[in-house]
């Protein structure tokens, strides 16, 4: 299985053509099948480069096989149908990176994968190509978050229907829904960099107890008792990961933790996209997608202009949470290494952050474009002829009437309103129990709906001011002052 | 976007590197990107075609349309990258196929993609390449049951330790267990046939009404209230699918099917994958993998011959249910076609096609190769020192004790064989309560495993025999007559 | 562990709090804890009375037996709390049921559960009670079915906005709409239907080889070869279950088969749910949900009328493709019997069955008392100004101005239109290279939405029609004739 | 819907029956209907006791409306079968409360749910009912941990079979593999201790923006500005749950964090089952679960000792994921409230909190009571005839024969051992190669399983040590040090 392109059959392109959502963007090509055999020869480097720190291995060694090290001159393809033969890339890649070596240096072949094991190449090289991907998507994340705070700032003020059950609830305002967007993505990008600090590398040898590694230490002369630990400390300062308490192969902890991540981030994208998707509707038309020469456009249909980003956005977290689901459950792995739970993990894993990674691509320029139409907003609140304000009037009420009543009596005029097709307005102003309590000046300022927006401005501020943002949420802040009051009080 | 490879950008190569459970198998090829894209040309010429015969559009027009369908004269990455912008590739696809047509033939270029919709294209190319694939994974189910078939009437009456819950319970056979096996290779089957006979045809144009066709067929002189229907049959007609009751843009029924059958297929073949590693662990050893020159082997441990196909296909096995069941859920998609739901299908359906075809492709092997080892299955079943039959013996004492006191006395006297490391023919032996009933040649020949495992020949050949097979069997058997006696009586 | 209600501490009452879809629902009796008790001690009682029948067990006993077997004399909680010893609730029910026959007649209960295994009681337990359930079910979904066809028939014509990506695209009508639901319930239905007749019961013995039945069979003198096929027959007619070709211990395919149906039909009923969701947004209007007196208030908005029955009902459509995912998985299970696997599917496959069985009953009072607003839907189509036809246009005016140019024109003429906030009729009046082609009254014409409803109205006729419903259907039908023309050509 | 208790139909008990897992555990009834029922009682009297502390109620109110919160006074089962009316139980809930506190105080029922909203209500009880599960589920956690610990340090040098893909591969200790068992427990305790700190309270009245209760306020004097802020803290101190950032109705955080931290620590228990199970079975033998009379038994074999608490354990490992995916993908929730999304999130949450919990608890006596057995772990050592240390003799030879040529030494003479059925030591004594180099002693000493162990001893040290444990994993730790070297240099 000597390289050679070309003569082994190809699958053929990976175009994203199935998954628009991701084609073309940077995640794609960080995670491809490419950039994962160079993660892992990376890792094979690294390991060499570790040993040769420690003395147990030639400095030159290290240096022809981090040369030799290059993904390019691999026939990746020829990999992959090798590896049907032994379940796993590495033994091929080994092989491959042996016979490579030994073309410049026939020495130093012989310190390739050195005490190693598949699984600790394999594992390094994924969290490699995870480490890459998230900071990608981080600062997508951290693009989008500025984009919509910008947004919850311009329309602090910007009043709209709040829509809860499908209908008009009270009022609301655009800025706090962004800023809710906002808080989403920050969330998001929290937990991913949790991730990137922690993200360990493997190292564990045939069954995790670093025997191999510690065989050959001997051999060149090294204290076996102390020499694991330390080549665990120097393989993770040359990969750049962080260093595991104990070997992982079979406790499959980051994966869990890069999966929740993952899914954490798709859901809280697509929670922007169905909202978007929801106030895009042609009958609300409060926001739309930001308009570019041809996007959008129909096979069909000339008039239209779809809501793509969303919908890709949408697509993509509508498939995370399962793969991440599948991912998770691999936790439940046996033995020393599993046979099969652990090969599971694989496309999982790459499909999360590719379709993570797509997603908050996509996100940035949808929350960079997106357009604001606060005259529809204002003209769809006024759509239930003031019955979007209902709670308020019954809130007034309650004190006169008793809380019960008032209630009552908002829902009975409502009801009138809806069957008479008449503003609330002079449904209440004809009803004397009103008329008792509520002037006419009154009852037209408690039916404004832009004059009920609540706490909202508030929590815009708060959200988006100084004690705001990733270091004052309590969502998994390790040392929350759950309680700490930030405004002042009168 | 006209065609120039190498321009845009390239993704890589799907390789298989992180999936090898399917790298170089032929439904790899069969669901892949250019694969995905003939199948949608496929159904556009297809189109072309039936509207042609209906009258509605010239001959010569369906025939340059047919020549320019050609996948391999596209740029499918080109293609990927531009349906970003319409959150599908088929806008582009007919954008370019259109220009592919009117370099042959300026005035057929008129008639591409005549009165569709997107939709329609992507989703009658996806039935295609569902079609295309079950066709290959179903030929594989078939020749793994025929060996299976061969191994449970070879071992119809090979004695082994059934085990439940981990532990040895009572005898069963080789025979019944590859017999097991089978049967679910073949309701696979026949749930991927049953789909083969009615993956349809998607026709309803720009929102399910075929307003678009018809409109097309009255310039053409067509009758625009029998020719949606007339159309339809055109259709399936040309593209070998079948026709469906309504436009499905919407009701997603084929998707719902093909993921549920295909979740089947992949846990059928991981229950046979379970099993094979459960036999093959060390200290079981009771079936090997096939044996291969090169096969198995790991990068650390060089007398390791690892279980790589059973591992392979479990592997498939716990990722498809969770991908199927993602792709169930977008049964639940708005209005005439979602945003964003639609989209989620199209790499869950590849991903559980190409997982199941590689996992049935993996399987061919694994059964027709296993190696099994009746001297291990003998030597294991005495490890109890005849436990494994106490069900017999106490089902034997139950007339004369009681069947709460025999089964006591067998609990009781399994207990004083484990604390005292005796068999347990020993311990009973010596037990006046039994040897009161039963003598030493009567005792000796109950404790024979071999002798213990009751209907499994039986089960074995009716599973096998004539009546057996498909059509025997009540699951989804559409008239069963359930009660059937299929043995003559005494 | 004797009966003795009161000293167990309770878990409390399963009152449906979290889950209204399905609280007081017929189903939620059907497979509650006392159900399934009743149904595993109906397989206690059948299993006896076969063996009776077969002349192996007195008749006597099994009368005894079958008496004994009233769920209501036990104490359900006790066996629960016991099941934790045992990791399944039918050593403890055997126990019991054991004791309570003694009491009736000491001798009878020497032939409790005479050479059985706790997952043939347990298995077949759950067959009956999912059996009792799809009845229900499906009753609810043919009362769902009715009462959509005659929705269909009646809208047959009411022409409203098709919307796609969530926006106007093409006319359609809610008669398509309406037919379109009724055929997901009708597949739903048949899904169900073929596994009414398919569920199996369960009888294997310990490790499916039936050896403890045949044991038992041969000292009351049957012939111990064909005994156990006899027993399976006498078992099948007792219970009213079907016979499986194999015993399926460990072969799960009723389990998988109906995660599949279920799931399906959840989707299917989600499907209108969201639909009807659509529709009834506060700017949309044109659907509302059965008005009842108290229904859908909220505790805070006086003016609200919630949808609740399709909230309930998507909210189970968002729940069961997980859990039949789940339920799908548990086919990949080791051995004769798996130690968590099989204990996994219980709790998922009652609630599979709840939740589906709750949608199905809720989706019948949302689907008879529907109310549709014809006028809403003619208003909103007007929305666009005509844009919603734009696709008409471009198709009359293609052969004069080439398809490309056709459509341009009216793109730009629909942007135009929004820019100008005019109807696309007096923008395309305006244009020279319409007027060439088209008069005023054959524009006027062609821009009328309810003008432009294709084949909806054919497709409604042939989807109620007598051709059409259950067994025209392509989908899983077993003998399709893919291509068969029904409608007469011309 | 006056409580009635007895009226309204039951739907029977919540007995646990088909979920041993956590049939009688505490998490059980804490999670039940009517602890829910409580938490919601809970957070209504917390709200009105917040807003007496803030001057905006009369705090004799306050104390009626908390005398009045108490679920064993209210019907709980006509709770739930009215909220089908609403499509959640806390319209219900207010009306029936109101009616309680109005009989011992009519005039304090006037601020029964004053300025709320249901969501408020339900989803601080819910997390109120998660905040009680996280508190048993960790104290499980923990004996756990410390049974594990103490596992680890007793068997630190036990030495046993590392098993990899289903065959030995080199030695490992007991103790290195119950060290990973405990990180991974304590891992879970870890990600469930995060979110005991951060559960927020849920205020944003009808749709976020807290107007209503700012009404009230108005009312009564406070300022509207300052007023939601203060209420959000008053409200959080009352309940002792965290303060969210902005009011979390359509932003479901905490919910997604809970379905991963939940699902994480079920499948971290769940790999402790697989492994428990693996080294349980009977050609193994090298744990056994905790004796306890009567525990484990069958209904058929008088000699089986099921390993019951890891087939109960895995039960649930193999539930969560799905249900906590499923969950996850509720964060896309449209608008300012779900019609249906928040809804399908009940029955999930409580289920990963009642199997996780049911998963720890059951751990607990399988961890402090598992039997270990390392004469059969040293027996099972010798049973490949030294194979599992072919990866030493190959690392030993590698400097004098060559890398490569050493494992195919050891390839060959592995395959020859297994040919001819000798050790690994006869067949590699009789070549010349390996006499060339190694003496008879060196080979033997080389080949005793038990002095290849590795690191193994260091990792438990220091996975145990007092660097060790929950402060210096890096896994989500916010600040890691990742190369920090925690051992002495030489």
């Amino acid at each position: 299985m000597t390289a050679a392109p070309g003569v082994a059959p190809a699958a053929g392109a990976d175009t994203g053509l199935l998954s628009p959502v991701r084609a073309g963007t940077p995640v794609e090509a960080a995670v491809a099948d490419e950039a994962w055999l160079q993660a892992m020869l990376d890792a094979e480097a690294a390991l060499a480069r570790a040993q040769a720190a420690l003395g147990t291995l030639p400095r030159s060694a290290a240096e022809a096989i981090t040369a030799a090290a290059d993904a390019s001159a691999f026939d990746v393809r020829a990999l992959a149908l090798a590896s049907r033969e032994t379940a796993n890339p590495v033994v091929g890649l080994v092989r491959e990176l042996g016979l490579r070596v030994a073309r410049s240096d026939p020495a130093a072949a012989e310190y390739v994968h050195r005490g190693s094991t598949s699984q600790d190449v394999f594992d390094t090289g994924a969290m490699l190509v995870a480490l890459r991907a998230l900071r990608l998507i981080r600062a997508d994340l951290r693009r989008s978050a500025e984009a919509l705070a910008a947004l919850a700032a311009l329309h602090r003020d910007t009043a709209m229907a709040g829509r809860t059950l499908a209908l008009h609830a009270v009022p609301t305002t655009f800025g706090l829904k962004a800023a809710g967007w906002r808080e989403l993505v920050l969330q998001a990008d929290r937990r991913l960099a949790a991730l990137e600090d922690t993200l360990p590398v493997s190292l564990g040898g045939a069954a995790g107890t670093l025997a191999g590694y510690a065989e050959y230490a001997a051999l060149a002369g090294a204290d076996p008792v102390t020499y694991p630990d330390r080549l665990i400390d120097a393989f993770a300062e040359e990969t750049g990961l962080a260093r595991p308490v104990l070997p992982w192969h079979a406790l499959r902890i980051p994966l869990a933790d890069l999966a929740a991540a993952l899914a954490f981030t798709t859901g809280a994208l697509g929670k922007i996209a169905v909202d978007v998707q929801s106030l895009t509707r042609t009958e609300v038309g409060e926001v739309t997608e930001p308009a570019v020469a041809g996007r959008g456009g129909s096979s069909a249909m000339p008039h239209k202009r779809n809501p793509v980003l969303s919908t890709l956005i949408r697509a993509a977290a509508l498939q995370v949470p399962a793969l991440a689901g599948a991912l998770t459950q691999c936790l439940v792995t046996e033995d020393e290494r599993s046979a099969g739970v652990w090969h599971a993990e694989w496309s999982l894993l790459r499909e999360c952050l590719r379709l993570a990674g797509g997603a908050a691509h996509t996100a940035v320029e949808l929350s960079e474009g997106l357009v604001v139409a606060p005259d529809r907003m204002r003209n769809n609140l006024g759509l239930t002829g003031s019955q979007v304000v209902s709670e308020r009037v019954a809130v007034v009420l309650a004190p006169r009437l008793g809380r019960i009543r008032a209630k009552e009596l908002l829902t009975e005029a409502s009801l009138t309103a809806d069957r008479e097709g008449s503003p609330l307005h002079s449904v209440l102003a004809a009803l004397p129990e009103v008329r008792a309590h509520l002037g006419d000046a009154e009852l037209a300022a408690l039916l404004d709906p832009a004059a009920y927006t609540g706490a909202a401005g508030l929590l815009v501020d708060r959200a988006l001011g100084p004690d705001a943002g990733p270091h004052t949420s309590p969502h998994l802040r390790p040392h929350a002052r759950p309680h700490a009051r930030t405004l002042p009080q009168e």
